[in-house]
């Protein structure tokens, strides 16, 4: 049983936040991630929105706080999974059979975005696929872009989107939307979007980049293609908490539910960045919320 | 009437990053402050807890990102002091007399330190008196000085200034250090501190410059005199506030309550960063408040 002040689970910028400031304090910290650090901003090409560092890939900018968090001695190890979790008595094992135990556990997993599982989504992330317009959007100044989704946040993004681009179809498999009808009676008045219901999409192509997706029409059976730049696609988010199932307060959607912080239902237990239930999920909230979890669970609040 | 769609007031990190994201998001944005951008953080001469940056000064890390917000088409308005703010109405009034209204103001003013209200005190500003061991630590070399307070920021600020000064008298009002436990251990252990308990200070005195503190047992009464060159302040921060008395819900602090979303309590004001109740005040607290301000007042959520 290999003992720790504190094991961080997840080395996205929380994890890493956290790790800078625990170590930094003093303590002997591990952070373990089931792959290479980074979290989701490592597959970003570009990040131009967070302060105090100018335009950077998402690979350059985690790679610096992983310096950060090892130069002040916290311990991280890539492909270390953790398949059990006892948060009451903060034990852990990890795939391959080591187990640890720590004062305090930090639960930095994030979350993912629900995919398609379509032919081109995957080859085309960062190429015209996107899960964030708040990211992406301004790439796309004049283009014609999709919008897959009909919740709160695709109709959301499909209206930031508009600042940007030329024009923005909606693509929903349903003949209405899900998302409030306060933000519908706002998109349906606005002229740069364009719905288009009961639509599957069955594939995205293109040369190198996104050229065009092809739609179905559900009730019809119809095919057609559909010539966009990009194709944001915005169809749920899960949060990475399925292995604390039973012990922690979550919401409905499984986010985990803390104070501000960063305090789980379990002493001792703390959860930062986007696998907490928050109304915001960048960069800069990540990086917040690992900075609260470590300050308060090194005891300085 | 000059109209913006936000209007920011402060720009330090926490109104820094609402421009950048505001901005971005092709909104008219005009951030005021009093003075030169930076906030507190702009007289930190290294800051090496900010992930992503390497260490880096204040000053620097600052500079990037009014850069940055610039670089979106936010203005930004050096030594623009608002004297007048109608919050419910959005208008706001500066000293030279130019009006503004906007659709939303985010409030992001900060906090600073406290005085202690002492005969002496004012008269000595930057002649022996300092808020800020990192910036004058440097200016008392081989002399003898005194630290009032006994929090972390007191205990880390003596121990800075041991690396310059002969002797750190820490002088305290209470009979034990508020400060965490290991800071503490760290503090006891420097053989060039020196600790002062139950004493209050009643008056700084010199000739042109700091000579001597006049100090107050608190127990027993009795006034002595501490020589010294220096007095460094630091007994706690007080919200920069005062402008919005009346209008919004504070803490017993002054400190302006927000919900998670950094709303206030009047629609479309937002408080972001060390101006907001909270329960961790850093760069990236600041940071991620101002993004959040600056999502939820796009209405993007």
């Amino acid at each position: 049983m290999e003992r720790y002040d504190s094991i961080i689970l997840g080395a996205g910028p929380a994890g890493l936040a956290a790790a800078l400031y625990s170590a930094r304090a003093g303590k002997k910290i591990l952070v373990l991630d089931k792959g290479t650090p980074g979290g989701q901003i490592y597959l970003s090409s570009l990040v131009e929105n967070y302060p105090g560092v100018k335009s950077t890939d998402g690979q350059k900018l985690v790679e610096t706080m992983v310096e950060q968090a090892k130069s002040f001695g916290a311990e991280i190890k890539p492909f270390a999974e953790v398949t059990e979790a006892d948060l009451k008595n903060k034990t852990l094992k990890t795939k391959e059979g080591t187990e640890y135990n720590a004062e305090s556990i930090i639960i930095a997993t994030g979350n993912r975005w629900r995919k398609l599982n379509v032919p081109g989504e995957e080859e085309f992330v960062g190429r015209g696929v996107s899960y964030c317009a708040t990211c992406d959007g301004p790439f796309f100044k004049g283009q014609e872009v999709a919008v897959i989704g009909g919740g709160n946040t695709a109709v959301e993004e499909a209206m930031h989107l508009t600042n940007f681009a030329s024009k923005v179809f909606v693509v929903h498999r349903r003949d209405q939307l899900r998302a409030e009808k306060y933000l519908q009676e706002k998109a349906f008045k606005n002229e740069k979007m364009e719905f288009i219901w009961d639509s599957e999409v069955k594939s995205i192509n293109g040369e190198g980049k996104v050229e065009s997706i092809t739609l179905k029409n559900k009730k019809t059976g119809e095919e057609t293609s559909l010539g966009v730049g990009g194709a944001f696609i915005f169809i749920g988010m899960l949060p990475n908490s399925e292995l604390f199932k039973g012990q922690l307060e979550t919401d409905e959607r499984g986010y985990i539910i803390t104070n501000e912080k960063m305090q789980t239902s379990i002493p001792g237990v703390y959860a930062a960045g986007d696998v907490r239930s928050s109304p915001v999920k960048q960069i800069t909230t990540a990086t917040a919320d690992g900075t609260v979890a470590s300050i308060v669970s090194c005891g300085g609040h």
